[in-house]
Order: structure tokens, then sequence, then C-alpha cells
């Protein structure tokens, strides 16, 4: 996908060809692109899941479509009238929300109801003006973490900072992760390590794991947002840095991976700059438990929705891969699923100490 | 509350206590301090809300209680373990969770099956010994963000950080704030704004809202955690920074904003060191929407959920002074409340241009 630097062109067109549409007394139409499974491919070539070329219509003469075709033009066009701000002005999803909700004159209907109404309607918009919720001069709230020999720029603040500097909380990854906004100075890592779970990213802080590894060390908080996928696929394309991931071992673990992997389905649009295809899976895995001697009460039973998700997982092409089959079939099998967490058993530091070093050093990688 | 900067002393002597009583054939017994609305009060001189001094007993041998019994000296144990480490090493409250974590052998029976038993047990030893989370090496999830003109020492990661020059994210507020792990190098700020909202720290940090105003904006992203907490008390009693509040209007924000305050009836054994009682209320408030000719259609209607709270707010002692009881009593006359985004319904920069700084220009704070 190319980036377009400024949609603002593309908005008014959507416009435009709404006002033509009701001048000619025609159905105004927006097309869409599908945003769902049935509509999106993995591309075995950059090894993406990708936006397949099915459009939906969305028109005002439905009853069915009203309500969302309003939405759509109301989100489109107060994007447009935050490009023409000043000074690059951002705003976040949220506000967004807010500033668009109100109460249809003469009626009872509100013109959103939730957050949850809008977001999707912004990421409409980004899917069918081939643009990018950031160049929407959107954000959401910031999420993830990193610690590491990285100094990074932020041009729009006026700021620099050395994410080996900055204490226990390390550099907080801004949910606008493009290189107009955040630029790399200098790096002397030499991998990233990405950790689902903050109080493992905050273990390996306090341990100076990244200083002993020359790493850096990430984590999205549970499923990464935007930014934070955004900063692991710039730091492996444009620093080259090979990538690491560290999850649960559980179904919601390995879909957090294969999401920063090959990107998801419902932002398929995007997959080329948020999804990392060479990123590789360090572990946790069910078959840990045997070899790391891990004490059998701290697994946790596997439930009714986690073997559901496991067949599902199972049947995703990106899953496909021989060892994937064979750890999901094992998870499946044993009957359990663990956390991050549940290394700390062994010892506070054994995860640090013993488990990623081996695993580093072994190059024990699940493709 | 008298600091008890090495807790393992204590830690030993409620073992040996236990020791002493199963040696003389006796129902061991701990004694813990209440930690409910009962057994608190609001302390008129302090202007905190303080833990009074009811005792319950948790005794070994009431079915009732072995359950607890028995996690209250495995995380008494753990902590004292986790003093005696090496490097200083803390560990996060989800850690020690998983730490303790494990079928009793012989038994289905599991220690502890959610996190939701663990933590409040760490409170209970911190009450009961006279020390905090923070002195038991334990800490949470970092949480808050600040930005503006503080420089900000961490030694144990030996780094030293200027919160103006920390880009999109700011400086994220440590989970353990204390003099010891934290340290004022120096400030230019005059005062400082807590902000509930995160969506609100960032429209005011990309305005520099900070620079303008020589102040520090703090945002505990909702209710702020005991390290946020602990960090606006150190700015007001250590730099004599004056401290206001903003949240939504609402029942949810003004507790928020009470809790900063006065500190919360659970952990009222460190209100001294979580609350900051000359903490001031800018906003929002209801009266606002006629004050700042805020469109009506952005108001939400109290549910009964809020009106419940609302009466229950009223009856708190805190909540007693005039002003609060007419603002309280205005949001159930007028039926609505509002959030603090609803403000960008009439300009995005409508808060920090126009609301905040007349607000603090004509000093309208609640008490």
């Amino acid at each position: 996908m190319t980036r377009i630097e400024d949609p603002r062109k593309d908005l008014r067109q959507l416009g435009d060809q709404v006002v033509k549409d009701l001048q000619a007394e025609k159905n105004p139409d927006i097309q869409l692109p599908v945003r769902a499974l049935s509509n999106t491919f993995f591309d075995e070539k950059h090894r993406l899941i990708k936006l397949g070329d099915k459009l939906s219509h969305r028109t005002y003469l439905n009853i069915a479509h009203t309500r969302k075709f309003m939405q759509t033009l109301m989100v489109a066009a107060e994007c447009k009238k935050l490009l023409e701000q000043k000074q690059n002005t951002t705003t976040s999803i949220r506000d967004l929300y807010y500033i668009l909700k109100r109460t249809i004159p003469g009626t009872d209907e509100n013109t959103f109801e939730e957050q949850e109404e809008s977001d999707p309607v912004i990421e409409d918009i980004e899917a069918a003006m081939n643009t990018l919720r950031e160049d929407l001069h959107l954000h959401a709230e910031q999420k993830g973490s990193l610690v590491g020999p990285l100094v990074v720029r932020e041009p729009k603040f006026e700021t620099e900072s050395d994410a080996s500097k900055l204490g226990s909380s390390g550099y907080g990854i801004p949910s606008i992760c493009e290189p107009d906004t955040v630029q790399f100075v200098s790096n002397e890592a030499e991998f990233v390590l990405v950790v689902e779970k903050d109080a493992v990213w905050q273990r390996l802080n306090e341990d100076r794991f990244w200083k002993k590894h020359k790493c850096l060390v990430i984590t999205g908080k549970g499923q990464p947002d935007r930014g934070t996928r955004r900063m692991i696929n710039r730091l492996h394309n444009e620093l080259k840095l090979p990538i690491y991931v560290v999850t649960d071992a559980d179904v919601w673990g390995y879909y957090i991976y294969s999401v920063i992997k090959q990107g998801s389905i419902n932002l398929s649009f995007v997959s080329d700059r948020l999804g990392t295809p060479d990123a590789r899976f360090l572990g946790l895995v069910t078959k840990d438990v045997e070899a790391f001697d891990i004490p059998k009460n701290v697994t946790i039973k596997l439930n009714e929705g986690d073997k559901k998700r496991a067949a599902e997982l199972l049947n995703y092409v990106w899953f496909k891969p021989k060892p994937w089959q064979d750890e999901i079939q094992h998870m499946l099998k044993v009957g359990y699923k663990l956390e991050l967490e549940s290394l700390s058993a062994k010892d506070i530091r054994f995860i640090s100490e013993k488990y990623l070093p081996k695993k580093i050093k072994d190059e024990d990688f699940l493709p």
C-alpha cells in the first residue's frame, strides 16, 4: 500500500461524489472494502494477511445503512477539518467520538451512542481512502513500553530520548509511530525481544536484561496496539533487527504472536505496515513444562473456550507450519496452558537468567 | 504512620508468634486491622481518611478462616524471602500470585485461584505490619504519566529524566515512587494539574500547556494508582506545589478527586502517604454547562447507579462542605453528567486555551 501523506483530496472526493449523487437525484452510495475473514487472504509471497477486493455498498436510502452512512460522512468531514488545523494537530479517537456525538434535532436519536460505533467507521475510512488513522491525525491511548540502547527523536515535541535512561518505566511507545513523528537517532541493540506481559518486561528491565544481551525489550501489555506493532515493524525494516516474541503458552498468546507477525483480519489493509513476517516465536510453549521442569501445579487446565479457539488456530493458514500444528496438538493432548509468570514459581530470575538465554542460544524458535 | 524501612523483623515476629502458639498447642491467631468503612474515620485535623483500631482475628482452627490464614502466612513468608534477595529486587504483585499458586499435595485445592485473592492479603499484611507494599519490594503495573519541567532521578536504574523532554508519552510514573527510588533533581513548575483522562493529558501535552502555564500535568488514566497518588503527595509536600484536579463531572470523577485528596477507605492505613488534603478541584462541574455554554447534547442522562452513588457521596463527611453538597444536588436536579472530552464539542483546544486558563485565573475551585 502506498502511503498518501495528505488524504484531504480523497476525503473531498468522497464528499463530492455524494453531492453529485444527490444532485442527480440518485441514492448516494459509498463503496467500502469488506473487512472480514471472508475478504482476507494469506499473501504467501509477503507472508501477510491481506485485504481482498470485495466491496460493500453503504447507501443512504436503505434503512439498514442510513445511520452508518451518516456516521461515515460525519467522521470523514471531521477528519478533513482536523487535517486543516494548524500545527499538525492530532486528536484521540475518543475525542473524535465526543466531538461528533449529538442529538439529531427534532428527534431522540443520537448520532453515536458509544465509541464502539465510531472506531470501526474510522477503520472503514482508512480502508476506503487507502490511508491510515495516523495520517488522519488520530491517535489512541499510548500503551507499549520499550527499554534498551535506542535513541529516539520526536520532532513535533522537540525531544530526544535515550530508551536506556528512562528508569523503571522505559520509553512509552507513541500511538502514532511513523517516520515523521518518531525517528531513530542511534541504536546499539542487536535484536528485539517482544514480551506479552508488563510484569515480565519489568522483571527484564530490573535485571538489565537488555544491557547484558544487547537488545531492546518491548511490551505491548497484552495485545500490542498499532503504535507498538508499527514500532516493531520499523525496528525490523529500518534497523534490520531480528524480532523474537515471548507470550503465554495459550491460544491468546499464540494469536498475539500471529498478529505481530502477519497482521490481523480486522486491519488487513495495513498488514504491510503493522506486520513483521520475519518475527519468530521464542516461547512459552506447552512443551517447556517438560523441557524446563516447570512445576505442573502452575499449569492451568484448558477450558472449553481454549479448546474451541485452538481448533480455529489449527485451521488458520498461517498456523499451518508443522511446528505450530505440533504445539497446538500437544496443548490439546496435555490439556493445559501456562502463563509467563508461572516461570517465577521456579525462581524470580529464572526467566531472565535461564529460560530466555537458553532459548536464544539454542535458537529454539517456532516459525 | 512511621515508615519502617525494613519490615523483615515484623514478618519474623508474625511467624514466631504462630510457631509459639503451635508449640503451646493453642489455636494460631493473627490479628489484623479491619479495613472497611466501619473502621475508618475522617481525621478532621489532618483532613484524611484514617484507619480505626478495630482488630479482626484470623485463626487457623476456624473453617471460615483456614484458607485465608494459610494465604496470609504464604504471602508473609514470600515477602520475607523477597526482602532477603540481593540488589533490592522487587517483583510484581502478579508475579507474587504466580509464585505462590500451587495445588496442595494430596488435594484438588489450589492455594490461590485468582490474583484477586492475593492482592487483599498483601494489603492486610501492610496494615498489620505497619509497613507498605513498596517497602515489601512489591510493585504493580506502571500506570500514570507526567509531563513538565521536572527532572527526576531513579538511582536503582541509574537514570535521570527531564519530564519536559520525553515526547508524546511523557514520564511514566513508577509504581514504587518513594524518595529512595524516585528523587527530584530540579523543578521549574509552579503548580500541578492532575487530569483524570489520558486523552485530555495528551491534548494538554500536544498544546504544551505545561510550558505556557509553568506546571506539571499528570494523569492517572482513570483512578490513579498508588504510585501516581504518592507522586502527587510528594510534589505537594516536598516541592510545595499546589495541586489542582480535573475530572469528569460525574460521581466517579468526584470520587477520584476525593481519593487523591483524603485517601480511600480500603487503603486508609496509608492516607498520610497517598492523600493530599490541600488538593483542590478545578472541574468539571455540572454548572459548567451553563457557565461555559456547553452544548446540552453532549451531556449524559444520569442512570440509577449514578443517582444511588450521588446519595452516598452526599453522606460522606468529606463531601459535606457546602460547595460539594450544592454541586451534587445540582447534578441530581438537572439529571445529567458530562465527560471531559465533551468540551471538545465546542472546539478541540477549548479545554487548553479557554476552560482551564479561565478556571485557574478566576480561582474557581471546589474545596
